[in-house]
């Protein structure tokens, strides 16, 4: 696990504080890290492939991105982006660890892709929306066309979706694609300023072409959006085409600010028929337009999506929190009893709780990610038969669990950030980055809150289902009314106990909102009205079942486990914290329904107290076994050999203000006004 | 009210929908402003200070300073700062208007500051710091030295407490001042690394003097920590001073990039005997110490400042909810009856329920922050006479207090950030900066989790207090423990009764809390272990009791107000939504302690449903009653015209990258890899 960076000249020790820390181990490293990683083998080959590009100094920055111009910030990622997939093409042995596609997708969402690109990789889109757009949503001819082309990096595309006015409403799109069978081509508009593309990754100075999805017009009759092919710019020069299209940079943003996010407006620019994405939709040559055979595939991309986002969101919480328990092993402040030395900062009960329930959460987001990602492969097998029947559940379970991901990841990188104090507001510490990175992610692919009141809306529907005396799908069967009697045991509060009382919590959640539903209902307002004065709480009811949801796969996952007793002992710790935290967190749920009593909360806070105590030990080993790389962290924090105010004042030194005495800006504007009453 | 911006040439309409908004108004606006000037005299004043900077060309931005490196965005804001001394310094009327030093300092930290210098003002620490330093602990003679020549800019400070290693806890800092009766001098010395000074404004380039904390050492025993004038830079070259001291610059940070940060060490620094600000304590030529004659003075200094934070806090909140109901009024997206338009999305309960409870907040900390400002008058002059008595309950106030803004604000421009969707993530929302701005208060002058411990140990030892009969201080009077039989009525919903409520909430958990730190002592555990292992709970009896605080000053403020039925009104939902709003997310607390039953909860959520309904019509009235100048929201999504897209193009346009068609980084680093197959 002694994989120090070798970054700097000076050989350092490890500070004795941590080198304690890692002497309190209770249970085997690597068997936490194979769990993580998939296995042993998976974490050799990682291990290998993070060698292979770390050791590259070409990845280097000269100076940190955060002291260049927004212009110079750009540059230099797009230079290692474009040095990563040269990389890629002309190095056989990564491509053989690697693999394909797949793998220079998850190279680049990855931790290394962090490490390498850091404030967001302009070819990014390319790899990931523009690549498998065309092997999703082109023919075999258009593949054949485009995808060469494509791989080599000839061609670099983005995916123009999102407009200024439209986001998360896709029938919103007004990007208009009318056919015009004269010329065989389509005439792509933005009829208003709404219309315009806006955000597409890569879309301002670096894609020559983009997936544009536009309203299809054809015959008088619009068909809703769909994804055509269009060039941006010349083949040659990279200039754009003159006059029918306009694209450029949207400017910064609070992070992720070398993604060459774009915009885009057509003034009745014209491509050709053949590039319409036809694999599952068609417009022949006289404009008749074919429908696609199933729509509801696209969902299957959306679930692929969401999962990959929550594996985002759990390697951010990772990073995070590995730097703020590193750190606080090294810190020391305050006093704990007088006049004895200042305690190293993780002793506080407080700190103990900002950062143990997030290793918790690390360990959440990863089985209950793993369990959708595990339902996403059985239910694309059974629909790839024509069974559609669970994909209703999995996109539930996929928008759930996405949202709860990555407002979790969210807040729990921030509580890090606060938990290392004033130096966590450093640059390079590195959390504000990861902060950065991991809030976008509660925006994008669905806004959490639209998702939520999605989820909300298959709860309701289940509940009713079940009201009727359907049998409901395996993840919402718990929603099914139970006789009054089955009241829980209120002095068992064994960890299947509390999955339990979170049962009872969410099905008294859902029956009270899907009553104010019906009141409202029956009060004379439309359904869409009533829904809508009851969203706050009918989002709630979304949240609390997919905390359950991640309760049961935790606690599942963690007895499933193929460890030692001594790490399934630190792994139902955790898991015990979790459920604790999350239940001491929201008692009015627990309250409310009886799940459980007000003794059962005060005994439950107590145990809290002892879990933070039992686990404070093996804090920083925990963190350790996440098997980050110093490189991949980036952090002057919470690097492996804990030698922190070393390497703050190290990276302090390189400011380019440091490098001459007097500042230029002294002789421009300071010395006139000191110099003013001489 | 209409203070539309002339930036732009184009002359604008209104927005159709926010001007639709503004004819909803229920309540004469320019009341509400006056309530939260103090005056409309106040109003009248601010406008006018505002309009005299805010006309100045001078102060306006050849580009966003996010486009700039990091060095020009400091000197960009350095060649603000000094146009900003230098005006005050030569325009009377803008020194009646603002007063002296007081004004300065006001002008610094009120909205107009933010829009002058956007990112941190170098000179800040000068005004706000320094020079107050030398004020209050300088003696008469030391302050006709240094205030004369300080106060015209001729020598520009800061102050260095805060070291690498060493925060909150002033006790434990580690530069010595070392006094020498041969020489008549104070050796300064940096014994460690962690002893380096880290973080001073100011610091790292621009200040030429710092008052410096330093453990005072003399006749071989160390006095503590005392403040001494430090000379850092030459007078005429404005260079490092050789040998001794070494300051510079610690790096970009999450946001306030151009405050000028830095670090300084010392290496056997020497400086006269006289530069020990010598007002409270001194040391005498032959090394002599008299110690200071009162010692709990700095309190006062304290509760000024933190009382200042809260105001702060209470301003970037207006700005960031500003913004976002503006946004939210203009935005429509998806449907809310199939078929329909998009609505606007304030439509939408669930934006409403993010929106409102923040424009609540606002006037929940006006009204709590006003009175703990008058209770801080009335101390300081009852201290004047001797009197230090309220000083422990002022405390505990100003802790919880800035806590709780400092908090409630960052988490909700936060929010508003987030309820932006994609576009709150736009720098040219400014929600980023007003983010990383607010933010950054959790931390410094007192960090939020050492606050609330503070607060915990007033109320413990008041509980204590009480449970022997002694009567408490009014603003914990609550906790003195009640017969068993005073339990609230449970129909009784009103104000008053849900104040009271929370009274019976807090006691609830700090009986609990000090049971439980008394089982910890009882079972052998010496006190501060005990104290540390019930923190989590403690703290939590601090933030209940300092929202309690704010409910019960918001209400007693909205009665109080002079103002018409309409206003009052108003006023009267917001204070009724905060107190529903903080119930219902803190169920527990009420059900526990038996302050509220499950119905009266399923009660308060549904008129928390009505409240949002009907405080919707108010929403873009109240935040246009904040009455913020379009430059000082400084957003193309909060602008007062509501014309947010045509905005947003502009802006975009302006990137440094839309001003070549192809970026130079094309030719370096994107055509060798699109051609390399060719």
């Amino acid at each position: 696990m002694a994989r120090v960076v070798e970054a700097s000249a000076v050989a350092r020790r490890c500070v004795a504080d941590i080198t304690a820390e890692r002497a309190k181990c209770s249970f085997p490293q690597h068997e936490v890290t194979a769990v993580l990683d998939g296995g042993e083998d998976k974490t050799q080959q990682r291990r290998k492939i993070e060698e292979l590009f770390l050791s590259d100094p070409e990845f280097l920055d000269a100076v940190r991105p955060e002291y260049l111009s927004h212009e110079d910030r750009y540059a230099n990622e797009l230079r290692k982006a474009c040095h990563m997939i040269g990389k890629f093409n002309n190095d056989e042995e990564i491509q053989q660890l690697v693999g394909q596609m797949e793998g220079i997708r998850t190279l680049m969402g990855s931790g290394l892709g962090v490490a390498l690109t850091k404030d967001g990789n302009p070819l990014a889109l390319h790899f990931v929306m523009f690549l498998p757009a065309i092997m999703g949503q082109g023919t075999v001819e258009q593949q054949g066309e485009w995808m060469g082309r494509a791989w080599t990096g000839e061609i670099i595309g983005t995916y123009a979706q999102t407009e200024l006015g439209h986001g998360t409403f896709l029938r919103g799109l007004e990007t208009t694609a009318t056919y015009d069978p004269a010329s065989q081509e389509f005439v792509l508009h933005s009829p208003t300023i709404t219309a315009t593309k806006w955000w597409p990754g890569g879309l301002g100075k670096t894609a020559s072409h983009a997936v544009v999805m536009a309203q299809l017009y054809t015959q008088g009759q619009c068909h809703g959006p769909h994804p055509f092919i269009v060039q941006l710019r010349h083949q040659d020069t990279h200039c754009s085409l003159p006059g029918e299209s306009h694209a450029g940079e949207i400017g910064p943003r609070l992070g992720m600010n070398t993604n060459d996010n774009g915009f885009l407006r057509f003034t009745h620019h014209r491509i050709p028929r053949t590039h319409l994405l036809m694999k599952h939709s068609q417009v022949l040559e006289d404009g008749t337009y074919i429908k696609p055979h199933n729509n509801k595939l696209a969902y299957g991309t959306m679930v692929f999506v969401r999962v990959a986002i929550c594996f985002d969101a759990y390697r951010q919480l990772q990073r995070a929190v590995t730097i703020a328990t590193r750190y606080s092993a090294v810190r020391r402040q305050s006093e704990l009893v007088p006049g004895q030395p200042e305690p190293q900062i993780l002793e506080y009960q407080t700190q103990q709780y900002k950062l143990l329930p997030l290793i918790a959460t690390v360990f959440g987001i990863h089985f209950s990610a793993r369990s959708v990602w595990d339902t996403y492969n059985e239910v694309t097998g059974s629909m790839q038969e024509g069974n559609l029947d669970r994909l209703p559940e999995l996109h539930a379970l996929s928008c759930g669990l996405k949202a709860l991901s990555s407002s979790d990841a969210a807040g729990g990188v921030e509580t890090c950030r606060l938990a290392c104090g004033g130096h966590g507001y450093l640059a390079s510490s590195n959390l504000p980055r990861i902060y950065t990175t991991t809030t976008a992610a509660i925006t994008y692919e669905g806004e959490n809150t639209v998702l939520w009141l999605q989820v909300a809306r298959y709860l309701i529907k289940s509940y009713r289902e079940a009201c009727k005396g359907h049998t409901l799908r395996q993840s919402v069967s718990y929603l099914t009314p139970q006789p009054a009697s089955s009241s829980a045991s209120p002095s068992n509060l064994s960890n299947h106990a509390l999955v339990k009382a979170f049962r009872r919590a969410v099905s008294h959640l859902v029956a009270e909102a899907a009553a104010r539903l019906q009141k409202g209902c029956d009060a004379g307002m439309i359904f869409e009205h009533a829904w809508n004065s009851c969203s706050v709480q009918l989002a709630r009811c979304a949240q609390v079942h997919t905390r359950y949801f991640t309760c049961e796969k935790f606690l599942s996952g963690v007895e499933r486990a193929e460890v030692s007793e001594a790490t399934r002992g630190v792994l139902t710790r955790l898991c015990r914290l979790y459920l604790v935290f999350h239940i001491t967190n929201n008692q009015g749920d627990f309250l409310r329904s009886g799940a459980l009593s007000p003794q059962d909360m005060s005994a439950l806070e107590g145990e809290l107290a002892a879990l933070l105590a039992a686990l404070r030990p093996d804090a920083v080993p925990l963190v350790d076994a996440f098997d980050i790389h110093d490189r991949i962290l980036d952090s002057t924090l919470g690097c492996w050999d804990g030698n922190v105010y070393h390497r703050m004042v190290e990276e302090a030194e390189k400011s380019p203000l440091n490098q001459k005495d007097v500042p230029d800006a002294y002789h421009k504007y300071l010395r006139p006004l000191m110099k003013a009453n001489l």
